[in-house]
């Protein structure tokens, strides 16, 4: 199979034309494809490119408004809520990063709820603009179902990320990404593709029994990360992504992959704090001597660093794709 | 050994007793006592009874100032830092709380940093306050060294709870609260004082591997809740708690148990969300369906329920304590 070295640029502009051509207005084409071309670039191929296709299904068939444009209502003085029309969630998000960064040099920190959203991609990527305004950012989003309430064996909750980013003086920001479950629903698709045993941990069967089984770990629940600790933060993150914001929760969610379904409507809370005022202005020492206590032991490294190496070496090299998936692409350029 | 049984009413008032002989003032005294009954009444024996002695002791050594009176200053419209002064949490979080809440019917968001400041006990119960004036609530908290960077070998970070509390119509709040070690560290501290090993995964040994000798892992690290993940959040609860707020981080900070060195003069950060505006008045209603969504599947049951009925059943029965507890509050009131 003979691959394809696209340059950012230039995948991103096959992407708008992908989307524009599958009923996505020619703004919202320009986030999303930013969104998954920086998702590729990152390496977080399960947020990229990968995901043309199933976008442009969904904006082609109706269940995500290609043309939506979000609309903010200032709920307080410090709060917003975004309603993404059904759209896209990137122009929603972005929004919101916009009209969060204009009110916290008054306020200190700032709220948007987004409401009647579709997949946020990279949580991390929403926290890390705000970080480069000088924000810390808390990102929390809600995803279909897949994670059942401790001691249960239905899908209520979903994988429900979390993001968080901090600014570091002259470097880049730092940001902390995770969604919920132990691992990602793609590794068990990969072992039934591939007709492997998944370790004991991973999943639950439709029963709710530990299974090392892919097929029965599709069809019943994922494991959170932190067992019943980590059950609890997910339905945290579900409250504060959907019952704050008035958004679908993930037992109420179509899925963000195929056509069937309502749209999703699932949402997304985004949290701005200014970190000079809150700190008296001793933030930017504080967090350089913490990361350097860090990285003092061996062995040891930053959250996201993998990312930052990978986009830079996609900045400079461009980014691979295999023949299939840039068929693929050129097919939904028509 | 006989058993005493003293109302909340009781021991509050014979620790208030047992703290203002320790150079603790009346108004701290009141706050410190009634955060450590609420605790044993929950059932949390951690941050109960159990810490009056060292409470004690630490206010009469000088290393905690029971007279300090904490301070707030308005950082932002919606944003206040408030100083601690090395005094107990507990009046530090009660000013935060009062703050919060008179903030938020015009900001819809409010935080609070809260520096030079002490064990802040349950840290659900400063969310559930919240939770009790209409308010979502978020807290994070450092503490001392006890959990290291993925990778390495020595305690940068504490077990770093994190809170949250939201209010249900009709009911008590719902109330999430965990610190992000894998297991409290009182459980190796049992299984070596009843000889015993401890499971692998609990902690790691000075060397940063994984061990069963509990003694070793005590001069080690905790292992987070969630592995890698976890030690990410971990990381995220130190920004938040500490960078954000100008405290110690927790390789900085002393124990909260002992009277050595300074003050240990962490930090919390407390967020308060108006669920009304955010969610355009839907709160009530979707939070409702979340939970019964939860409790449909059998054997589910809600974050916190334990200690709701163990609260419920102290206040009907009182506080069982063991006759040493007893004899050792008695002795602290002189």
């Amino acid at each position: 199979m003979t691959e394809r070295i696209l340059s950012l640029t230039e995948a991103t502009r096959l992407a708008v034309d992908a989307l524009t051509r599958h009923k996505v207005g020619p703004e919202n084409a320009a986030f999303v494809a930013g969104a998954l071309v920086a998702a590729e670039a990152d390496g977080l191929k399960g947020h990229g490119l990968s995901r043309l296709p199933s976008y442009c299904a969904q904006s082609a068939s109706g269940k995500v408004d290609g043309y939506a444009r979000p609309e903010a209502v200032q709920a307080a003085s410090a709060a917003i809520r975004i309603d993404a029309r059904h759209g896209f969630a990137y122009p929603a998000l972005a929004l919101a990063i916009e009209r969060l960064t204009a009110l916290t040099p008054e306020t200190g920190v700032a709220v948007a709820a987004v409401t009647r959203s579709h997949h946020c991609g990279v949580a991390g990527h929403h926290v890390e603009a705000l970080a480069e305004k000088g924000l810390c950012g808390l990102l929390f989003a809600n995803t279909p179902k897949a994670i059942a309430p401790w001691g249960g064996n239905r899908g209520v909750f979903g994988t429900n990320p979390i993001a968080f980013g901090a600014p570091c003086p002259n470097d880049m920001p730092l940001v902390i990404d995770l969604s919920l479950s132990k691992v990602a629903r793609g590794r068990i698709l990969f072992a039934r593709e591939e007709g492997k045993a998944i370790p004991e941990g991973w999943a639950l069967d439709p029963d709710g029994n530990p299974t090392t089984d892919p097929a029965a770990a599709l069809a019943g629940t994922m494991i959170p990360m932190g067992e019943a600790k980590g059950a609890a933060l997910v339905m945290m993150v579900e409250i504060l992504a959907a019952a704050l914001t008035n958004a679908r929760f993930g037992f109420e969610a179509s899925s963000f992959f195929d056509v069937a379904g309502p749209p999703p409507g699932v949402g997304q809370l985004l949290i701005a704090l200014d970190p000079g005022p809150l700190s008296g202005g001793a933030y930017g020492s504080r967090i350089t001597e913490l990361i350097a206590a860090v990285l003092d032991q061996g062995n040891t490294r930053l959250p996201g660093q993998r990312r930052m190496n990978l986009r830079k070496q996609a900045e400079r090299e461009g980014l691979r794709l295999t023949a299939s998936q840039y068929e693929q692409i050129m097919h939904l350029c028509g």
